[in-house]
């Protein structure tokens, strides 16, 4: 469990500080984009990013420790392997469309995005948005108010803790 | 516009880079998440997370530079600001909302989440899944197909290309 240093002294394990250390350098999420739209082999990522073989091998092992790709063998002589996307990735790929529909808007703008997507459930071209599990409404910030988890951590966190007493006074 | 260098020559706008380049450094993601739960002043951000008065300006300030958080004065003797989020960091805040699932769910599993939401419409305690803005039906890799958006580039990326060519093949 990763665990962010607070003043070289306390540490807590932060949703957010581990999704970086996976996903957070120049390359993994362009990887894990790559792999999602069916670029599985190394001399193709390779040849896609224009990164070195060093540096691919490298981030390459590190999504496989982390459990986020699967190397599964396509050839004994050579041995060579197809990377694919375990539950994890899956998971993690959402993340990174998520980052990359925030750039499709806000750096290509108008222009229209390099990829878009088609859905196969209903054919239509269309973005993924966040929506409520439960009554599948779109969500917005505004839209939900935060409250303590089973993880919550008042000691750690005391400004968090006052901010979450806020909110629940405002929702009495 | 950010761009990826490809070979130290050829370069080319990336969705996913330039994302990165905001919300990529340890610190961002956690400042935009406090922000967002309504944590909005220097000094509160401060002792929430631990981080040094430096380092927060120096984030705060690119975040204003980036136009991802708007500095809003509430007292003028002594100057003092709240930092609010534009409609460019709404966006990025949900980014940083499907960061934050990736790390509950595989950070703290079934001990459950630091912070839970309770959606404002329906009432309940859910979190946010990515559905199809068109249907409104849950998505997930594999449940779309990529293809050539208007701002594809087929000389820069050409194992894209091919990919997105097999698709295309494929949903013939």
């Amino acid at each position: 469990m990763q665990r962010v240093a607070r003043d070289d002294q306390l540490d807590k394990p932060c949703s957010l500080i581990s999704t970086l250390e996976i996903v957070g350098d120049r390359w993994t999420p362009l990887i894990l984009r790559d792999v999602a739209l069916g670029i599985t082999r190394f001399d193709a990522l390779q040849r896609e990013l224009g990164v070195s073989r060093k540096v691919l091998t490298q981030r390459l092992t590190a999504l496989v420790g982390h459990e986020v790709l699967l190397r599964v063998p396509y050839s004994e002589h050579p041995p060579r392997y197809d990377y694919t996307l375990t539950e994890k990735g899956a998971d993690l790929a959402m993340v990174v469309l998520a980052m990359q529909q925030f750039g499709d808007k806000w750096v290509f703008g108008e222009a229209g995005p390099p990829v878009q997507w088609r859905h196969l459930g209903c054919g239509q071209v269309a973005r993924a948005v966040a929506c409520c599990e439960h009554c599948g409404e779109p969500v917005a910030p505004g839209d939900a108010v935060p409250l303590r988890g089973p993880s919550f951590d008042d000691a750690a966190s005391p400004e968090m803790g006052r901010a979450l007493d806020r909110f629940e006074a405002l929702s009495r």
